[in-house]
């Protein structure tokens, strides 16, 4: 068991340059996945970083259904085919639909490793320490745990694409998931060619990434100010 | 802009081994916050990390409100008291209730900054690409936004704690937080003393670190194999 004072101990500014590193370079991967197998011993370390991940009242709600059966893979990829074409007609104006219809938007198939993480928001009774007030904390926590392990992913040089164009249930059906068990992010997970250098919507145009020193308030909401001093770090931190 | 190749390459062993090693001493923080100031500089860095978290259609729904009014934190004090004892009478036995009020929860008045990432579900419109049917999506993608700015802080010697334990409208009356505006995650943000070598709520005894390789399945929900290699793994890892 480490002492406090070793898990205490300054980054040093390498290590702190890595942590950026990964949170600047992680992308959300649909169509770069290559065939090569993931190792358990990989995967292990990845899920092990997920459940390292904080929870609510120390809930740890989170399972982590592992999908390597190409049978189980296809159920999914049906489950979102259906979605997705539902999801093209609900975009009012012509351009957009057909800009939607063309993007890639996932790997299922691609990627030797689907991983569904869960939420189970019974798992420690009705009563949860920090969930009193805010109910969707425990769902809150199950996110943290995909956002862990997106960037060990990242570090290991392993892409990871979050599918969320399901309807919940039919993802569920696909994975024998029960009703009270919610699936919180269906991830595909593989070696990839490469990393995009910005996000593939921002890349095509789809959005642009906003100012971020436009969306900070100061000590209450619609209080902006662009020449504080933290505005003026975050801009020039953009370019 | 830097090309794919250079956002590519892989990380050694050491930048992989620096993002482990904030993934498993991040804490959350309650008692140990220093009353020295947090550097705008640092707090930018932090910020724009969180603003690099992926998020649904590339719609960026976070607002970073930033608290240091002394006036401020003792109303966001007070919504969190009149929770926090509400909460105590929840619990349904004496022990269990005496042990969460002797808890120290939150650093709410000594954290030198707080701050509000909330989410704004209209920011890009009604239809939200991969938000057509999973709806929680955008209130996800603050979250990973939390996880990443908690991260960074980690990276940076910077203690970040979560606090929960408000009534949402209470919060968005002392932040001045529109009703629209969704509320995620209350942080309270400074230097540390040190931090825990183990999750506060594990320490205390209030519940224990469950085994990661109990949580994994393998292609449908409920088939798990204690003895495949990915279940040795993480059991080696727990050691």
């Amino acid at each position: 068991m480490p002492l406090d004072s070793s898990v205490s101990h300054a980054f040093s500014d390498a290590e702190r340059a890595a942590v950026y590193r990964a949170i600047h370079t992680r992308r959300d991967v649909r169509g770069q996945f290559l065939p090569d197998p993931v190792s358990d011993e990989v995967l292990a370390r990845l899920i092990h970083a997920a459940h390292h991940a904080p929870s609510v009242g120390f809930m740890q709600p989170w399972n982590f259904l592992v999908v390597r059966s190409p049978e189980v893979k296809h159920r999914v990829h049906a489950a979102f085919a259906q979605a997705h074409a539902e999801a093209a007609t609900m975009f009012p104006d012509d351009e957009r639909r057909q800009r939607y219809s063309a993007l890639k938007l996932e790997g299922i198939r691609e990627a030797p490793v689907g991983l569904c993480i869960t939420c189970d928001r019974e798992r420690t009774g009705p009563v949860v320490l920090g969930r009193t007030h805010m109910k969707t904390m425990d769902l809150y926590s199950s996110v943290c745990a995909v956002q862990n392990l997106w960037l060990a992913a990242r570090a290991e040089g392993i892409g990871v694409g979050w599918v969320s164009i399901f309807q919940p249930e039919a993802l569920q059906a696909a994975l024998d998931i029960p009703e009270r068990i919610v699936p919180i992010a269906y991830l595909c997970i593989g070696h990839v060619s490469h990393f995009h250098d910005r996000p593939e919507l921002e890349k095509s145009g789809w959005l642009p990434r906003l100012p971020a020193e436009e969306l900070v308030y100061f000590d209450r909401w619609g209080q902006g100010d662009g020449q504080h001093p933290l505005a003026c770090q975050l801009a020039a931190l953009r370019s």
